[in-house]
């Protein structure tokens, strides 16, 4: 193995991918060159691509191959509501619901000091900025109900209604279909004080 | 999210590493884009580098970027002991124990007839024709003891013996270190039948 220089290059580079260790990377490796090279090829063209062409909705924030994302130009939807997400994919779930037709703000991240992730690491400027646009009148804050993504909404909230804007949350409660003997305390006893 | 071709198009091609599934594509793609582009660059390099220049060693069948390993090439090893292994990562696993100084061949692969690999999809020829040289005296069948690694010793134990070429197996047994109580019961059968 003390050759493959080419071979332990590939597998160092797929060790970068999070939470891919020297075993799965290994795993990567081999299977693209011994069973899909087209996948490799597919791969490797599919990384220069986006590194090339993807920006960020200068509105937004999420990756876009426009200054403004398709969302983000569109005249169907409401451009008073801004509902706010940590990443991509959340704004995909919601998405997904079809019970919104606003605008998104992606934070892409969350509060973390502990990880260093301040303020200005998910671009709050930019944020406040986009929801003093004089035509938003009401901020959901969608981030997750994790203990950084709560934190993230309650900061960001005391900013957001000091600007004299309307802020809401997701409410939170007890899932569709869930049996109340496998839900836990703390979400029932929320559902409890929530209760409508 | 609909305007991202470049973002959906490397997260599907993410897709094609085996086992990632639409949400690992996703989490990785973001990550690369957002955390490591130098990451995601090096990911592309490694990858076009390799489809290009790396080859199958013509002795041993691995990868390699030259016709003949460096592993092969070495004068200092025992060209009369050829063990072989199912993939490059069990060859760097015997190396590792420094128990073996003869040379390797890989098969990159089992015998697995119920997912269409048979003789030919394992380079059964190749092996034949390498063990056929006239220097090897020893065979070592390294592959797994799964069923599939047992199945494929089995087949080419029976080839290379009517070679007229010594055959052997990895020793069976109780692992180094555990406790009988924990091991199961048809591997200390086994290690009853082969004891010494």
């Amino acid at each position: 193995m003390k050759n493959a220089g080419l071979l332990d290059g590939l597998i160092q580079a797929l060790r970068r991918l999070p939470g891919v260790g020297p075993k799965s990377a290994q795993r990567y490796a081999y299977h693209l060159l011994q069973h899909d090279r087209e996948g490799a090829r597919h791969l490797s063209e599919a990384l220069a691509g986006a590194l090339a062409g993807l920006r960020r909705c200068q509105r937004c924030n999420t990756f876009s191959d426009q200054a403004i994302c398709e969302t983000c130009a569109s005249t169907r939807r409401d451009p008073s509501l801004l509902c706010v997400v940590e990443t991509p994919s959340d704004q995909l779930m919601v998405e997904q619901t079809l019970a919104f037709q606003g605008l998104y703000y992606v934070l892409m991240g969350r509060l973390s000091p502990l990880d260093g992730v301040g303020p200005r690491e998910i671009g709050l400027e930019q944020l406040l900025a986009r929801a003093s646009d004089g035509v938003v009148t009401e901020v959901i804050l969608a981030t997750n109900f994790t203990q950084e993504g709560e934190a993230t909404a309650h900061y960001l909230g005391e900013l957001l209604r000091a600007r004299g804007l309307a802020v809401t949350r997701l409410a939170r409660g007890v899932p569709m279909g869930s049996e109340l003997e496998y839900v836990d305390a703390s979400t029932i006893a929320q559902a409890m004080r929530d209760r409508r």
